[in-house]
């Protein structure tokens, strides 16, 4: 059996962050195949694999990441400092979603070649609303190299 | 009389696309204040102003600037270059909107850092649509630095 590709992988350690992206992603038919990374080092493994070889080309290329800044192990700007040096996974969206509206973050973010930057909403509803909007921005109207397909 | 701040810097060569577009981010009541440049010197020089010292800051900073890639005088390519290339511009989202699927185009795009490529529906009414979702998230879900607002 083929495993079908991965379009989201969602970055998030926070549970309640996480199941209420999966519940929107879902619940609006944006994506069937989703992987959820509780931690950087966890995020970093999946794409890249276990081996340690730089040269080596990514194991798992998803059309979108869904990335938290503050994480365990590796943090976010590291995670997204590695996505966007590597030529094969500079072309995967990356979207940060996170409650940080700090100007050092975001700066720092967008320097590091982020493709968005979204501060998670409070309200419940706004959460899910945004959730969709990003999944539907990102993977219906945004157009990725067909090796990222 | 302090001039407004352009929200969008919409930069395209074809007249009836760019009316289009135009008319999408007015109807949609998306932006009030948009300049139009109809090649890449334009636009850059927009940006830039006519000092070709590259360590003076810019003169403006649009909120977000839709980029067609095939323009005169430079090309839209170049334009994102120089846009990703300076670090007081580098944090503007660019969305190359283009009529272009050719994967040349899509991951040189990326390589330079585009924030998010688009490719132009050829019909009426899913264009306006398009350019309508662009507008939406890009001014009001994404966050931008500051500086740029």
């Amino acid at each position: 059996m083929t495993e079908m590709p991965v379009e989201i992988l969602l970055v998030e350690d926070n549970p309640n962050d996480a199941e209420l992206s999966l519940y929107a992603l879902r619940k609006f038919k944006i994506a069937n195949h989703i992987r959820h990374a509780r931690d950087g080092a966890e995020a970093l493994e999946y794409i890249f694999g276990s081996s340690t070889d730089s040269e080596k080309p990514p194991v798992q290329l998803p059309r979108l990441i869904l990335l938290d800044l503050k994480l365990p192990k590796i943090d976010g700007q590291e995670v997204l400092r590695k996505l966007k040096s590597n030529e094969s996974t500079r072309t995967i969206p990356v979207v940060v979603l996170t409650s940080s509206r700090e100007e050092r973050d975001i700066l720092e973010t967008y320097n590091l070649g982020v493709n968005s930057y979204i501060v998670k909403p409070i309200d419940f509803e706004q959460f899910t609303q945004a959730v969709r909007d990003v999944g539907l921005y990102w993977l219906l109207l945004n157009q990725v190299p067909l090796a990222n397909t």
